[in-house]
């Protein structure tokens, strides 16, 4: 009861939710669940199947009487609590409110409404993130605190707010995020990616969100509906993009609707999550997607196998559940008016259905962006992901973005590596030479670090000149860009790599009492302040550079412990130079008379500087070298 | 003069030829190269190009009198000792010789025979190798001294005969290999690869024969041409096919032409040679051919630079040259009778030429094949080669087969390696499934080792168990198969790592005083008889095994250390059963069940015992399993 109310009251203005209050509260014992909980007219598919769930309702007769809306079809499922109703909502059909009526075989009726809105944005002004931007990755629980009296809700299950404990909660919330949007737009980046926000309502780790108990609720503990949509609204009003994390594989093992499930196959292993047997995990073998030999039991357990026990694992080909996950994700896109969703553990999900819901969705926002977390450091699976790969047994993803894990792998690697023939930059060099292969390499996101692994300062071993140049080379890659949040000044895991919990550590400045505040620059170290000061330079830059966001691109083989990166259009030209001597080393600038800079001036984007392209240049310390012709 | 009279001699019949020796004496002042030295009538392109060299020849007019020949155009080069003189061959023309008349401005003449050979097999039964084979690669001058008279040839620069060192000639022979048909019949292979035989008059180090210095003539150390049919028509006979070694990429810095070169752009940076200058090398940054982002300069180091100063590097840009690899390796075909071609150093020429090339050759023998050696452990680079492949910038190679290097060096890890989530077996798993990203990968050539590499048993650390597991799994991957001479009975340059000259040691039982016969198998340790017992065993079973030339592949996530691959097709069932336990496993065969093999009686390939597909199978000792339902 408590969620169909919430969600109404959530989405109506404020008179109009007491009526439905009213209502719901009347129908207690008839309904408590409708999804979505509304939707739109205008869509490009004319097509709602609504989920409804009550006691014995699925031998009730629906009907609905409203121009232009007509139910086509009345499902009942396993569980006798369930009914799925398709209604067809004709283009003509006008905004409003409408009475659904259950009819009983006994005669009896009871009613529901439900609401069509109207879409307040057309479908091709949701543009998804694209190669202009630069995503700030937040782990929303420990990033800021903004407000202090959601910490706990005692109608969840894990009501402990432990700072000291890096699996507790920590408190973070929307109003941090919404607190400090200042801070990330002055950083450079244009666009916010939060882990997600929607209730966990677990025992344990609730704080990372991906064990999601209700679809259509957003956490308490990290605030109401309605902050989440005043966060998306101020961040378009700044130009900022909003990215959600969506979870289509699997459910948290709270989820409501695992006590009465609708379809004996709603989650895979049903059965044996039913009587309680061994449940088979997911084998992981991921490349069973692509693989022409591999065996159907390897396929079953990739797929069919839960990620964790605590996950069940959503069963895509049940189509009540495949059109139960595409219009969640669409009425959130229209709700927030999001500009682009990130989709976790993107492979365990049934991959047709992947493709289906990913059609589904670019074709009601045709310029919206989609990425999928593949993490595999094999170019050939990324690729293999990406739309409008000509893979050879046919299938096509409908994915624009897929998630660059080869190149920050070859970016670490290079970095730590000593110069040789084979190792050291070369990495970067002949991992960057493989965009080839990819049908639009710019659609791709590049990261620095994210939630799930080590702090890239602690990948690079805390040194700081390492640090910068992987930053201003992946900022400079013609790709999308990401980073996690805190990596501007230097958060590391050192202690504990591979720690989960000490990886998204909090925000220094994020709550009342920390000594050391971030976001004024206060109490932090020198080198902290100097990276935070070079990550806002460069992303800057980025932002208004055409070079960066669609320039061509121009590099040149590593030699003696430098590679240099170029991006190019027009008359702004872009020079990275990548160097690892320590000692002074003499560029001749001869070898690089192709980019036309000779006798030019150019700008350090860093310290402001200019300097002359002539025939030769003295680099004098390890580190990037990020100039530009554009002053 | 040399040159011309002695292909001319192996070309004809004798009396024929007497007359044709007469001729060329005759003439020796004006021409001392014709090349191709003759051609074929009922080609497919009726064109054909006459490199013609002699004093000044470059101001004579050529003229022929030949039914269905004309001359359609006469090119001048830049040396005024060569004349480009283009024929079409009409396809009516019956074969036959005649005069080609070279008139002076002065009004004398001189005349040169040439003679169109008849074709004496139809171009669709050049059938190329391919899955269904396993090829023997040898290294001619370390296999066999079958002719000890042709050890030492006194016309040529290096005379030396020094089995003592690895890098002087040895005395391996054409005749060595003849003698030893019936030795690798018996093995198992189908098909051999000798590295190349031409002649390579070179002061040092010319046995590996990578340098020639002719390439229309067989080097006397190997034989003559007429050995070299003698091999080809005994292979014929018994069903081998002969590979030959071509090398388009570069000459032998002794080559004939290099002191008077026809053309100022007949190898590349030929303005720095010809000054005694600094030659660049090739950058070997091989990524330049696909790199969408490489810069101009990287491109030409990567072509144009030489592979090593011994070896000009061949300039396919300029069209006489391109016409003259061609025509040099249709005109080796058409001679031997050859099943295919292996390109040596690939990715170093003009890309563009090398799709001519081999676009060329293809379609003048459609069922012929091509192996280019690309020395990348990456698969979109193998990929990127093969012909067929969808590659975004349009190339296409018409190559019909690459080499496995990716799979190689992964089966080597994956048996090195202890087994993890992430090692051991799972390398080979994970890398067989890229095989999605081939257009064809039953037309890649995976190999155990080669003459470049350490011995497999050196990369194995002389390990039986895994060696045995490493051959028996290439021997049944969907691929055509290649061994290195030798390695049947553990042949392994452990001493040394990486020593080219140890690598290729001579064949013991090659050499009349050997004290070790591996031929008849007197001398062999218990573990290289036995080994050789294994390949032959593997060998001659998938010499007949349509699951293994054609068959459907399934494979089974590696778990607890057993890997399991498997070759079916219509009631032909091929499982491999690879196993790094040391103790015994018990393997539950209900994993398996999709193979459908229960209650059927199975032969262990190699030791001709059987054993019943029951509930469980248990394996004693580490090592390949490997069982067939075929009797």
């Amino acid at each position: 009861m408590r969620k169909l109310s919430k969600e109404l009251v959530n989405n109506k203005q404020t008179i109009f939710s007491m009526v439905l209050l009213f209502f719901s509260l009347n129908l207690s014992a008839q309904i408590t669940h409708v999804e979505p909980p509304n939707w739109w007219v205008g869509f490009e598919s004319s097509e709602l199947q609504l989920l409804v769930k009550g006691p014995e309702i699925g031998s009730a007769i629906p009907e609905i009487n409203y121009p232009g809306v007509s139910i086509s079809e009345v499902h009942q499922a396993h569980s006798s609590n369930y009914l799925f109703v398709d209604l067809i909502i004709d283009a003509s059909t006008v905004a409003g409110t409408f009475d659904i009526v259950f009819r009983r075989t006994d005669g009896t009726s009871f009613e529901c409404a439900y609401e069509l809105k109207t879409r307040l944005k057309k479908a091709e002004d949701y543009i998804g993130f694209n190669s202009s931007d630069a995503m700030y990755l937040i782990t929303p629980d420990r990033f800021s605190n903004g407000n202090i009296k959601n910490d706990i809700d005692t109608d969840l299950r894990e009501q402990r707010v432990d700072r000291s404990d890096n699996y507790a909660r920590h408190g973070g919330d929307i109003r941090g995020i919404i607190n400090h949007l200042d801070y990330i737009e002055n950083l450079g980046f244009t666009a916010i990616w939060p882990t997600p926000m929607l209730t966990n309502d677990m025992n344990s780790s609730s704080y990372h969100g991906y064990a999601m108990t209700d679809f259509y609720e957003v956490d308490p503990r990290f605030g109401t509906l309605q902050d989440y949509k005043e966060l998306a609204q101020k961040m378009e009003s700044r130009g900022l993009k909003l990215i959600m994390d969506m979870v289509a594989n699997h459910c948290g093992s709270e989820h409501w609707w695992m006590k009465d499930l609708p379809f004996n196959d709603w989650v895979n292993q049903q059965e044996t999550f039913k009587t309680e047997g061994t449940l088979r995990n997911s084998n992981h073998r991921r490349t069973t997607n692509q693989d022409a030999y591999a065996s159907a039991v390897d396929k079953k357990d990739m797929t069919e196998g839960w990620f964790v026990p605590s996950m069940p694992d959503l069963n895509q080909r049940n189509p009540f559940m495949a059109k139960y996950i595409i219009q969640n994700n669409i009425w959130w896109i229209e709700t927030l008016g999001l500009a682009g969703i990130r989709q976790d553990t993107y492979p365990y999900s049934d991959k047709k259905f992947m493709s289906t819901w990913a059609a589904a969705i670019m074709s009601e926002y045709p310029n919206f962006n989609i990425v999928g977390e593949e993490w595999s450091t094999n170019p050939l699976l990324v690729r293999y992901w990406q739309a409008g790969t000509p893979n050879k047994e046919g299938y096509e993803s409908h994915l624009k973005s897929t998630m660059d894990f080869p190149m920050q792998q070859n970016i670490i690697s290079a970095l730590n590596e000593n110069e040789d023939w084979a190792t050291g930059f070369v990495k970067m060099y002949e991992g960057l030479a493989m965009d080839f292969a990819y049908t639009t390499p710019e659609d791709i996101l590049i990261f620095t670090d994210n939630h799930d692994m080590d702090r890239v300062f602690t990948q690079l071993h805390e040194n700081i000149a390492n640090t910068k140049m992987a930053l201003s080379y992946i900022f400079l890659m013609p790709r999308i860009v990401q980073m996690y949040y805190g990596t501007e000044i230097l958060m590391q895991n050192t202690a504990q790599p591979d720690d989960h919990g000490l990886i998204r550590s909090d925000f220094p400045g994020g709550w009342q009492d920390d000594t050391v505040n971030a976001f004024i620059g206060s109490g932090l170290s020198d080198d902290q302040a100097k990276m935070q000061d070079f990550v806002s330079k460069v992303l800057n830059y980025r932002k208004k550079s055409k070079a960066i966001h669609d320039g061509k691109t121009v590099h040149f083989a590593p030699e003696d412990g430098v590679y240099i990166l170029c991006r190019i259009q027009d008359t702004e030209t872009v020079v990275l130079i990548l160097n690892k001597n320590e000692d002074v080393k003499d560029l001749d600038l001869a070898h690089y008379k192709e980019l036309n800079l000779e006798g030019k001036t150019l700008k350090n984007v860093v310290t402001g500087t200019t300097l002359e392209w002539g025939e030769r240049l003295k680099l004098t310390e390890k580190g990037p070298l990020l100039l530009t012709t554009k002053h």
